[in-house]
């Protein structure tokens, strides 16, 4: 932590400063520049960052060095994790493709995304049951009824299940039907869910919010880890800015940012960046050449019925060639595709 | 709605169109233009919604036309709606002070920053017991206990409580204790939280998501309408942008924009929104002058000490600045300062 | 300047770090902290700010502490400035109010536009000869004859002229006609034009960048001010943000940061942020009660006829109201009213 | 375009708007919705556009629907288009690598860069001579000199020259050493500018302003396209966002988009989007596999002692890996490496 005085400010604030850090432990060393004097703090720095040092007179600035997280930093671990979802891998030898339906409306359309996205080179299945929608008059899901259709699909197609959970008093039961829990971007910074995630003994996809930062996703992530459950994906699925020709700005370059700060797998989602089916070709290859540890996508076998995203989902030629582009670009940046479980393999 | 058919359309995509809209109960008007042709859709916008019609062949965008939230809107209420908070007005005719701590630390931190809130001018208290904090390894507020303080407080002080709430099962628990709810920023998409305070029967403070539009503010709020609870006031507090000399960038604009969509109040937050205290004071002028129905404000009694946004609190002398200031402005608005209620008027 | 190592530094690194800054003539301080090394640098920042200390090896981060402008800032000069415009003061202890049409259109269109600015309290004209307009099919200013029209607009209304120059090799002649010579936002970073207006001996009103910060925002300043020109006077006219219910965001906080931070005046533009004539007003009065040293607002005859922003101009009815706001708050906020110069006193 | 009438509107403010329509040569379509009418108005969009329609009594809302822009849509040419720059092309069937320093601060560093270039699969030389920096006392770049070392080192190394312009009175003077004039980013607005390159007789890359949308950068280049030039390659380098981790936000999503939108080529800059050496690499392949025309990136034989953005420079290292990553992945997205000339071709 450095303290920034500002320009007027006299010895006697310098010294206020610094008496502070070492009452509470710390130590801190001055510095004069020709214009400015800076203090710097070293020590415990959770304990000194509840000093308040900003209210202190003649202090013009506080500036924190180190990163506030710690479990899923690369310094807390060197090497990039591997997370295990029922036994599909996703970490940094290998792709891992997760495809299905926005949201599960029928068996029969959630079983023929399913073997859609099985073709396409998916190992995973997404598909939700409960539905954050913006308008309280959209179709919000089928909860219950949705997992149970999940679940039965699972057998089916031989896919092992990722699904959004939106209340903390739902986490147990989600958590009794997926084998993975998937954090939507409008909950990232929702943490008495990502404390109910973080005990429920499920791998968790962790999508970034729309307007958070990488520091405060990962912070979010930390949230998760902090009780004690670090099987945590991290997925970039675009952030808002002034541009409308998108739904979001898929945020490309968060990718080998994120992999350099933590050990935690990152995938990309080009299906609600974009929200245009068009997109999701290209952006998927861009995804997985800039080295992302896989992609997540929609399908859907109708999507102009679709209740929900359908202008963005992909339909059945589109997948042959996503599961070309994920076959011979993986072997570029170093990777095998991760292969979907034999069909008998799956039984929750 | 207008469905805006791509250049290459032809004469079989616009029939397609007109007879899908047909079908579904509504009516389409096709207007040929030099380069592109346009189809107006009249009719029961919800269930035509739902077509999906920007993935018919030939469609190049489709065009919402009417706002998506009905409850919370002018066309549904004309007059400007007054909110009763424990018999505190919020509305068109009055300023409404709303101040106190950020976070309750201890009972005597909490009366002493409520004595100073009633000495501003305030005539709500606002405190949190439930904090949602970035990191997990900052403070995250008293629960329950804090609850009790504020209840205490409230007597002592005579001044109503605001509180904010993060977890759905809390919202009995809170309400039980609170005379008005608050939804963070935060929490502005959590739809189940939304669903429940609707159901709570105490007013709701919504407070705008710092990367939500006007538009998705408003439907949080049809969220806690659809519910049955109309007693809604909105709090503008600072949207996320590239500027980063203030934490996030009071959007002035919104009080009177949101004054035309909607009947319910607008109030504005300038603590939250510069994070900075020397900016508390202008931007409360600026919130006053542009016509916000009150202001909300962090004071603290010992700022350099305070658990949460220290920064930014109000301390006394400048609470004497911000009671004249609000006297002083209201009447050019043409708006009372709502007074405090009398010392023995309040018990829950 | 502070040098924070990369947690892998070793000593070689912090001392070729420290031996570089030495060699450059300025010092250096190093202090341990538990996880990161920091060198704090003081000396002459702008020749240390050359040495790339970034890409040496074992560098983290370098943050720098002091301010990048100098003789806009308030450390250069610690009274606020007044600039005088043909006579007309704006600074500290008036309230500048500066109106007129958007373009010069005609010679009658410019002479009623500078008679209802006159009623309105205003004691400059406004009023664009030169337009850049985003796309070349549009209006794009009368040019020179434009500037005739306001120059004898300016002895008929009585009001100096303000008006935009968008070219370098068109500084000089805009220079002999007008009073102020205005850098509109889409020359913000138009370094050549800075300098060209830093040199022509009139003051300048320089427009915020709509993606501007507002340290780049002072930076832009500092070009024109490196010139020998300090007559410059900020205006703030909104930022771009992802909000598309209005035109740009008036980031009204900006009008204290920047006066804590500088020692020029700075005024508002509500008609250009909002883009919408029901907002003027309302963000003409939150200007002025966040303590704005003037407003510059668009007014027009016919707005329905205007050739360029119509939509946003101010009509007869609004300037009435807009007089008594301008007369009632100034007051509140310690400022006089600038009043117009007399009739006779106006000739070039 | 489409007018949407306010829910208040009489029929007299539909006959208004029908009427005025159709005075101006347009025709206008009525649809009645269940709770707004809208006006489909079609004819001359240019001289429509002029009407002010917003302004109408009655009138809530006017869209447009058709692109602004003109002879740079593929309504205009349907085939994409290859620009060749002094023999060397760039368009839908090429990978073309643009390299040099960011800054020509000397021959020596100016070769040694476009040695490096050339080994690393480069086909033309990029390098700045004038360059707009945000300090008035940062390097400007050697001008003239700087033009001449340049046009030296393109016979040396046989690499064509595309170099930055800055201020509309240089054009014709940078236009007889280089072989493609650069619009840098904080000019794409700048209209005298692009007028000026749009009329020099050289082909042009046109960077995107940093806050600039994919429809204002279309409008920009369509600045150039009318007055009579073409040969406009498109360059994305980031948009300003809230991110902070990069220096801008590489916006990927819109090469695919523009490539719909247009028929010019796009090619991407990964050193300035990042600003971070380290991205380089990962963000290129990222561009390539997106499907870009090419990609331009920063080199330097010495970072640590550039002039001007160093941190973002590649160096040999990094270079041979870009080479590999050019060759092997242009044919899996259809398209071949572009050799740089043979070295005695070049010759002004």
């Amino acid at each position: 932590m450095v303290v920034v005085m500002a320009a007027e400010a006299g010895q006697d604030d310098i010294d206020g400063v610094v008496d502070l850090v070492r009452a509470a432990g710390g130590d801190a060393f001055v510095s004069r520049g020709m214009s400015r004097t800076i203090v710097g703090v070293v020590g415990d720095v959770e304990r000194l960052g509840t000093l308040n040092l900003r209210a202190m007179p003649g202090v013009g600035d506080v500036v924190r060095i180190s990163a506030p997280y710690k479990l899923v930093s690369r310094e807390h671990r060197r090497e990039r994790s591997v997370i295990s979802v029922a036994g599909v891998p996703i970490g940094p030898d290998t792709l891992t493709v997760i495809a299905g339906p926005c949201a599960v409306e029928t068996a029969e359309q959630t079983l023929a995304s399913a073997l859609m996205a099985r073709a396409a080179g998916a190992s995973l299945l997404r598909g939700g049951a409960y539905k954050p929608r913006s308008s309280p008059y959209a179709f919000q899901g089928l909860g219950e009824a949705g997992l149970q259709i999940l679940a039965d699909v699972r057998e089916a197609a031989g896919l092992p299940v990722v699904t959004e959970v939106v209340d903390p008093s739902d986490v147990d039961l989600v958590a009794s039907y997926a084998d993975m829990l998937q954090v939507g971007t409008r909950n990232m910074a929702n943490f008495p869910l990502l404390q109910a995630v973080g005990g429920a003994g499920k791998p968790v996809m962790l999508k970034r919010g729309m307007n958070a930062t990488i520091e405060e996703w990962l912070m979010a992530a930390e949230y998760i880890a902090q009780r004690g459950n670090l099987d945590i994906v991290l997925c970039e699925r675009g952030i808002r800015t002034f541009e409308k020709a998108t739904r979001n700005t898929l945020d490309i370059s968060a990718v080998p940012v994120v992999q350099r700060l933590s050990h935690l797998p990152v995938i990309v989602d080009p299906s609600h960046s974009g929200g245009r089916r068009d997109l999701v070709l290209p952006l998927s290859r861009a995804a997985i050449a800039v080295g992302a540890d896989g992609i997540i996508v929609d399908v859907h076998p109708h999507p102009e019925a679709a209740l929900c995203d359908g202008p963005q989902a992909l339909v059945d030629a589109d997948l042959r060639e996503l599961a070309a582009v994920a076959a011979h670009l993986s072997p570029l940046v170093g990777r095998t595709l991760t292969p979907a479980p034999a069909l008998a393999a799956v039984d929750a």
